[in-house]
């Protein structure tokens, strides 16, 4: 199988698109996993990680052995202009609550779409916005169906969203929605 | 962007799984444009390509200048098993109309739901089966639905499905599953 899961996927956009010298941002810095993926594919680059909780801060800082190239943020992504220069090569958004933390802290759709449109207007020319959604459990439906809405309804003449379903999984598995830019600047 | 669309994703998995040597099914000939793609991927190899419509079958073999590693077809592609040996590495549908022709000719859910079946019996190990499914206009969405139901029915212990779908276009755009199987025959 190419594409296994979600993960699988957002590794092949990454591979895809990072270059040496880009800045990336990882809107969930959660236990560090993608900015430790980030950081791998940016070389000279930077990688602006955020999160909400201090726990999940010193987490992913720790996952990537304090690498100075990687900027940890405690604050909301939706507040990622105060702090991320424009020409952005991707922003990559893990949804849901941290693994192992408390579940009744999760992300919240408002401050997510906010944030995605954020990205949007950070994101230079060529590059991508990837969206990992979960549904059920203890995640719900709520966030998932409020951002698969606004997600519709980006202009298809400015950004192209493609979805990836695993449509046999049963348990309502994670979807993985990348934007990219159709027009340039 | 990398994927823009269907045909981009199809020719990325043919690309990854094709190999001189290999035997691929094209279940829809059309007018020859896949079955093209198909034997530039398979060098020695050899594609079967079916068709209801006589006139989609000229159409095709012109399409490959009588290339004599495609075999071409006249019957319908649930009957894919009287003529093509098990182990192949893909097969490939793009449902709907002959583009050009009658749009009163079409595939019809119930063949290419046992076609699909028998894709996957012949499938090798390691292979794909590509489905591209159109809704809306002359195509209605019958089809649509009953062959998605289908595909999302399949046993996820042994196939992985992927279902990737361009999420913000308007007008009912083409939804493309790939089929992949999970453990060996």
């Amino acid at each position: 199988m190419i594409f296994r899961n979600p993960k699988d996927i957002l590794a092949f956009y990454i591979s895809r698109y990072l270059m040496d010298g880009d800045t990336a941002v990882d809107a969930t810095a959660g236990n560090g996993a993608d900015t430790a993926a980030l950081l791998r594919a940016v070389g000279n680059g930077k990688v602006y990680a955020f999160d909400i909780q201090q726990k999940a801060i010193e987490a992913a800082r720790r996952a990537v052995n304090n690498d100075c190239r990687a900027k940890f943020i405690l604050d909301s992504h939706a507040e990622m202009d105060k702090y991320v220069p424009a020409g952005i090569r991707c922003a990559v958004f893990n949804l849901g609550y941290l693994p192992g933390g408390d579940h009744s802290i999760a992300t919240k759709a408002g401050a997510v779409i906010e944030a995605i449109g954020k990205a949007c207007s950070l994101l230079g020319d060529s590059g991508f916005i990837a969206v990992t959604m979960y549904r059920g459990g203890d995640s719900g439906y709520e966030e998932f169906e409020a951002v698969s809405r606004y997600l519709s309804s980006l202009d298809h003449r400015k950004w192209n969203v493609l979805r990836f379903d695993y449509f046999n999984r049963p348990n309502d598995p994670p979807v993985l929605a990348v934007v990219e830019r159709k027009i340039a600047n």
